[in-house]
């Protein structure tokens, strides 16, 4: 078990392997523009962009003034939380899965407001770049220039 | 020092170093469509894709009658070669990367071509799908559905 992991992270490890066996590809921590770093950014087979904003508690969700932020980078938004989390209090035109840190199942479909094509092109393209930056980070570890850990940040 | 990379890898690895450093993000043995793998694909922070393929000897390029289907899928095309090698048997209109293991130099710039608006945007997502899951292979272990070493095949 990854003891060094929080919460958050667990169920983000679990949201992704739930969004894998749905087919996407998924990157943490990833930071769409300055001041506003999403949970979890998934890529789908038909280049859909959803985001998931994991939740540990209720005082996690109702600290969190930023999240209707993430709305603008997404395709379809998720929450993800644990079995004992209250889900009545989530808006309810958002997407939930509900996680732990094994796996975790949708358990409402997000509506979709689709992303403007220029949008989508400058998300996908971010998302590309941090995903390679930090794998080559990992295979070689003698990179000149170690991309850290928040990855690239890409806009609009 | 990885002593299990063959020569072409190595080259592979000083190739990204010197991309990373012209700010590129590498993914190395992409393949693009079934049948063509490509040693290293680079995407730029404006979406521009570069496509390089290491060559360790003359007789690993005399033997490659394939290179030419990978122009369809880069704006710009590059050989990474030795020190050794003889530049002069590569094609005047690619672009030439002199490599090491531990790095390279852009020794002639390649002409572009630049991708067709569809392929571009087929390209990005595969590319970005495959460095996603590689690194979400890399990062849980345990991942229900494990991605192979050749990741995820995109077309068109």
């Amino acid at each position: 078990m990854p003891q060094d992991l929080t919460p958050g992270q667990l169920l983000a490890r679990g949201a992704c392997r739930c969004l894998v066996e749905h087919g996407f590809a998924c990157v943490t921590e990833l930071v769409p523009k300055p001041g506003l770093r999403v949970d979890v950014m998934a890529l789908g087979r038909k280049g859909e962009i959803w985001v998931v904003e994991c939740k540990s508690g209720r005082a996690d969700f109702t600290s969190d003034h930023k999240w209707r932020g993430y709305l603008d980078y997404a395709d379809r938004f998720f929450w993800a939380v644990d079995a004992d989390f209250p889900a009545e209090i989530l808006p309810a035109d958002t997407g939930l899965i509900r996680a732990d840190r094994f796996g975790g199942e949708i358990a409402r479909m997000a509506p979709e407001l689709r992303l403007a094509p220029a949008r989508r092109k400058a998300v996908t393209q971010g998302f590309a770049r941090t995903a390679a930056l930090r794998l080559q980070g990992r295979t070689d570890p003698g990179l000149p220039l170690a991309p850290g850990p928040a990855g690239v940040t890409f806009s609009p």
